[in-house]
């Protein structure tokens, strides 16, 4: 599909793009670059890609893809970095978790000629950094593409080919919907997560080990979802604030609603919205998603 | 160990309890008994107990071992019905996941002679009824044992024993303290879940089924917490009451103090925590409870 693609950022997400091209032959040649030496020195220890190194810009001397894999905080610098070295007629792409801060970001600084084509692979574990990538990360996730208004259709599709050729399923929608249900189904979840196995800790104080023990109760899921990279999702949630601060108020609403039920004994109340999600799990199963 | 035992509940714990005590060879006798006509066929027909009916006292005639296993709100009324029943030196217990409540409730019905033993394995799923149940339920799972003063210790270490060869390891605390870190590690998750799945399911609204699509994202984990039996929660949240107001208090503190932090662009704040939350998750692996 490509002859030269780089990776600019090589920790989960890119060691397991750069896995899956070269086991698919997506690329010709794959390069990575990060800024830091010793996270270089193990993706080319670990032989992630044909070569790691340190000059992001230089990883882009002729690619005709390039696809920026670093915490979303980080890809507006980047693409000024890297964008007197982009070639003409190139793609560029990257696999934030938050869209529209991003695109913000980015477009100021990509060079005319250059197609930017934003797009998320909504995949992931709590584990990060390049040995924790794995080639079948992707199969059988969503991959969000998010084209620009007025920008090259062409290159939009060229993207979706290359995930669907990484396993993914494909969707398109506007970077602004994206957020509105990434913020649902990921980055609340993600903060709640965040947030309890720090009040549980909390509690917990000295008698922390005694209660860990039995983590099994519940916590166990949560603490999963908050062992997750902190950079990325300090990122994420300075970056999809607007969405997040909505959610979070209905949130809290809901959580008020259901503690005041709590204290005043009104067990129908519970009851309801118990039965209600238990419906929705259903619906997810119904979808294959669970 | 026993040479009747009577099971007052044949749903998910009652039933897994019955098969698992089966083939260990626990008892000579299990029957169960349950309220509904419908659930006692269903029991029967899948041959879980060796007889299921719905008279909870006449279950336990002869029985020297007596578990009820039905939601915790009901287990003061069980007690009640089957109290004149129970034979002398019997050993009744129970499966409660909250203790002080179920204790309060069910310790005024107890018969002089009967030794009340309660208890609480740590173990579930999100499905329930007869046919949820299944053997391996309890295996590598805590099971808590919570003897009241003053009674026979005996006893205690018998219904300690029967949950060793259920395959669960047991720990001896007080009920006090039981419901504080079952709170923690159970009550709270489940609610921030169940709260978070409605959320998630009104601000979806009608495009409900594009947001479900995408909840690999995180939100799929709460989708299963969330699934649990309605009654049975409802009942936990009504009867550990002041446990679980005080985890919440101190939940929503911490929540609001990520979303000011949020809101504000103090992305250290964030990323402090993240950071902790991961350790606890190391912590966690560390114990083997991951």
């Amino acid at each position: 599909m490509f002859e030269k693609l780089a990776l600019i950022g090589v920790g989960l997400i890119g060691a397991s793009i750069a896995l899956k091209a070269r086991r698919e032959g997506l690329a010709r040649q794959i390069v990575g670059a990060t800024r830091r030496q010793d996270t270089a020195d193990t993706a080319n220890r670990l032989g992630i890609v044909d070569s790691c190194g340190t000059d992001l810009a230089a990883a882009c001397d002729g690619a005709d893809l390039v696809i920026i894999c670093t915490p979303v905080g980080a890809c507006g610098d980047v693409t000024k970095i890297i964008a007197p070295r982009l070639k003409p007629g190139a793609i560029l792409s990257e696999v934030g978790s938050v869209k529209q801060a991003v695109i913000r970001d980015m477009r100021p600084h990509v060079p005319a000629g250059v197609h930017y084509v934003p797009a998320h692979p909504i995949a992931g574990t709590e584990h990060s950094g390049p040995e924790a990538g794995f080639p079948e990360l992707f199969e059988g996730r969503w991959a969000i593409v998010t084209p620009l208004p007025g920008e090259d259709r062409d290159a939009a599709d060229k993207v979706a080919e290359f995930w669907r050729r990484c396993g993914s399923m494909v969707e398109f929608m506007t970077p602004e919907w994206h957020d509105k249900v990434l913020g649902i189904v990921s980055h609340l979840p993600h903060l709640i997560a965040y947030t309890i196995v720090g009040t549980a800790d909390d509690m917990a104080g000295e008698r922390r080990s005694e209660v860990i023990k039995f983590a099994a109760g519940g916590f166990r899921d949560f603490t999963r979802i908050a062992a997750s990279d902190p950079t990325m999702w300090r990122d994420v949630f300075l970056n999809n604030r607007d969405a997040v601060l909505e959610i979070l108020g209905r949130f809290q609403e809901d959580l008020f609603y259901l503690q005041r039920a709590i204290r005043w004994g009104e067990g129908d109340k519970l009851f309801e919205l118990f039965n209600r999600t238990r419906a929705i799990r259903r619906a997810l199963i119904d979808m294959k998603q669970a």
